[in-house]
């Protein structure tokens, strides 16, 4: 029950931050979609809007990096987990008339000079995707350090759609994403097995 | 001198925007910054915080834009361009002390779902960003289809890693950006020269 109450606050956080940013989100909006009085919102996040902001932040992030990872697992090949991952993110997007799918990249945006424990929590996030890619894109034997540069990207270019398909209401830009990363993808796959082993 | 405080204000909310957000930013902080009453700030913008966003879109858009036109006409080749483009983010960036470069993506992931001028505004910047990649492409030789969806890739990619790499506090996603994009129009321009004209 304690730990519903908990659950409760945060996926309304969640979604508030989703549709109206960090900054935009009050206590007592969050209290009245939760259901949870503001005395129940300090109980479990004593430091407030900043701690439960790292908490959405934190399930946001295992989130994603679990749905990377199971959409990589069921993808024919690697290349096509790209596409797949952007094609999902445009159903949603759509789906949802358009909400940003994620609370981390505006978060990060808005808060980068302004909190350090949100800035660290977005940066973990970003980190621990950047991670799943790299490991995703090693497994296809791709060397460690040009998997990470595209790790990078493709993490870039999911935070970066969602931008530009949310302002332009159109899932188009996130297609594009997955085709040019899986291409990106398919091209340094190609290109390893092309390189003759030592 | 009339013109003169209204640049004054613009600029002083670009930069308030950049550091903490739209949401994060009063009028009396925008007030202080310009050095300019908030009297005088409804006397330019007569629609008050909403019309500012609306003038910084407009006036950044355009910026990056011309940045944009000027590096690509500078740099030796095509692909070159985006790797210069991120080149010089990155500078700006690290020497800004990463604050945000562009207010656009942080107000428009605050607001799309919020207030429609300033959706459609930065959505307009977008898309004029989005253009001047095409017609640069398309220049180079590449179809027009292709050429408009690597210029998506390149405008959410530029978003993408504003917020990687302020995130981060590294420039490093940035110059992965450049040589994947780079990539991304060189093999598009390879395979245009291999395709026979009809």
């Amino acid at each position: 029950m304690m730990a519903e109450t908990r659950d409760r606050i945060i996926v309304a956080t969640n979604e508030l931050f989703r549709r109206q940013g960090y900054n935009g989100t009050s206590l007592s909006q969050i209290s009245e979609a939760a259901n949870a009085t503001i005395g129940s919102i300090y109980h479990f996040f004593p430091g407030g809007k900043e701690a439960l902001g790292v908490a959405v932040i934190e399930t946001t992030g295992e989130m994603f990096r679990e749905l990377f990872e199971s959409i990589a697992n069921e993808a024919p090949g690697p290349a096509e987990a790209y596409v797949a991952f952007f094609a999902g993110a445009g159903t949603v997007l759509a789906e949802s008339g358009y909400i940003d799918p994620c609370p981390i990249g505006t978060i990060a945006r808005e808060v980068a000079n302004v909190s350090e424990p949100l800035r660290v929590a977005a940066s973990n996030a970003f980190a621990s995707w950047i991670s799943a890619a790299t490991r995703h894109l090693t497994n296809a034997g791709i060397p460690t350090e040009q998997a990470e540069q595209l790790a990078h990207v493709f993490v870039a270019t999911v935070e970066g759609t969602f931008v530009l398909s949310r302002t332009q209401r159109s899932t188009a830009p996130l297609e594009s994403a997955g085709r040019c990363v899986s291409r990106l993808v398919t091209l340094a796959i190609d290109e390893t097995q092309r390189t003759p082993t030592p």
